[in-house]
């Protein structure tokens, strides 16, 4: 019988999240009850949410000390005991990160043949679609608008900014470093890109947004969600989807000007998460495939080798270091 | 040939408004251009945002030392050099505080034949369209729901919980004192209504919203938005109309879990001005009336004598003294 390879969450971080925060050992291949599929990971995928999830309930409960790592993969059925599946079935499951895990069939999503399957965690999955529904839907551009995107190399900005060109919007990401932002602008196809590490940071926003900033799709409150609140147009639109720089600490700041800038430039700052638009789903993926086809959107995948990676690329990601979507391959696609 | 009693703002304040930042003095009575009116002040209007413009450009220019105090008045025309515009007509004016201005015939509004005049302050006024359209078109209330607003014995406040009922929400009010607080629900209906000064205020805010809030209608920012965002259901909504308690301070706080608890939530909190839905101005006075004729909504005002009593019914008006609409009695209805 196969052991099965699991990282645990051995303490619960206050402040950075660091490697030795877990634990790798050998568990036990888990028992399948009635009604539950086995499943075996193939692609981990990494997010800053992840990070989220230890400081208490969100849409999702808690990850406590003690347990497996909480985290979703792309997974291949590898026994059933569930009406519906079978061995060899590729599904998106919450496994938590591990090798194996049996999981209730009501809670696993059947998967197109698509390949590569790593397509299905970036372009096609909750990163872009997140982009997607996110800017399209809440942030509801217009042409000619200007859309400041943060976290823009990471795995849903890098799609936002694509996405706003496409749509006839100025896209401005903001970015930790010279060489990313460079990055942004030459291999992404941002209008302007800026270095929020820069001690001109502020005006330096300024001057990438001529006309102001209609749409600030935001992924790290603090500091960077200040100067743009301080920028934005009136009747403006903030896109809230995650707030990565409160993550890793204990304390509950907020940016300054807040309700009064929002009263003032009749400013709308709105949450979401992708599931809200599951609906235009559908829609989003062709669209998403179009756009890549004709090279409008770069699908950018960063793949980690071995579970064991994990913990080292989860605390880098939360410094910045990936560059589009950061995942695990835990084992080979079986194809 | 008459005076023209004015109030000045002399000094503006840093901290908090004081009667000594004002001066009274006897002005000239204006020369009328080519294209303008001559108005007499009828009755001028007191509100929150009054103090706003003392802190910088908004929605208008800022109000500088020096210059006769802003604000709106009901105004009777005395001569006109502009088309369209002759003696006795009643118009809506931006005369600042004094007893006449002229005033570009382009920027006066005229008002309907409809009496009491102050009830096109109130309850047909900025402040009972601000609380319909607040409440109506930015918080899209639906039956069954909880709405909570604070300042809810003010000009606008006293309306939304009233409208609230109306619709078949659960209405609570925040309110200073156990006097105002019981008074919000033996006159207004409230539901329920909670002292915002209470050491207690946190837990019995939850007390009085059971099933969470779905609506908060903030009138102040500060302490009492963050206790409303921590107690938000998901999806809920918060109306940013005004943030009274950061007015009487240079300080910039905001409250604590932005944009965390926006994103965990999916809130949206969205700022307006009533003049965004002008559009739908006529069907708000009719269902104000209508609300009006059956009791369901009372229309409270509070009528100072005398131009001279107007800094400091803005100076009690910002430490919540008043009940219902504000307004100054400058000269009586000539009609």
């Amino acid at each position: 019988m196969p052991g099965n390879k699991q990282i645990l969450l051995v303490e619960r971080p206050d402040e950075a999240l660091l490697t030795s925060h877990f634990q790798t050992r050998d568990g036990q291949m888990p028992e399948v009850q009635i009604g539950e599929v086995l499943v075996r990971s193939i692609l981990l995928s990494l997010d800053a949410a992840n990070r989220a999830w230890m400081q208490g309930a969100t849409y999702r409960d808690a990850v406590n000390a003690g347990e497996v790592m909480a985290g979703g993969t792309i997974a291949e059925v590898v026994e059933s005991r569930a009406d519906g599946f079978k061995p060899g079935d590729l599904v998106m499951a919450e496994t938590g990160w591990q090798e194996f895990a049996s999981v209730p069939a009501g809670k696993v999503h059947r998967l197109p043949d698509y390949r590569p399957l790593s397509n299905l965690l970036s372009v096609l999955g909750v990163a872009g679609k997140t982009a997607y529904h996110g800017l399209i839907e809440v942030g509801q551009p217009k042409a000619g608008e200007t859309v400041v995107v943060s976290a823009a190399a990471g795995s849903v900005g890098s799609y936002v900014g694509p996405i706003a060109k496409a749509l006839g919007c100025r896209a401005v990401g903001i970015a930790g470093g010279p060489e990313k932002c460079e990055w942004l602008v030459d291999e992404l196809g941002f209008d302007a890109a800026v270095d929020y590490k820069s001690p001109d940071f502020f005006r330096e926003l300024k001057a990438a947004c001529p006309d102001g900033i209609d749409i600030y799709f935001d992924n790290t409150g603090g500091a960077i969600l200040e100067a743009n609140l301080f920028q934005m147009n009136m009747k403006g639109r903030i896109v809230c989807c995650g707030a990565v720089s409160q993550y890793n600490t204990s304390e509950l700041s907020s940016p300054r000007g807040l309700p009064g800038l929002v009263v003032v430039k009749r400013l709308r700052m709105e949450g979401f998460i992708v599931s809200d638009f599951a609906a235009k789903d559908a829609e989003a993926e062709k669209q998403m495939l179009a756009w890549a086809a004709t090279g409008k959107i770069k699908v950018i995948e960063d793949i980690l080798d071995g579970l064991e990676s994990a913990p080292q690329g989860l605390v880098g990601l939360l410094a910045g270091e990936n560059r589009g979507k950061r995942m695990v391959r835990v084992a080979p696609d079986p194809a």
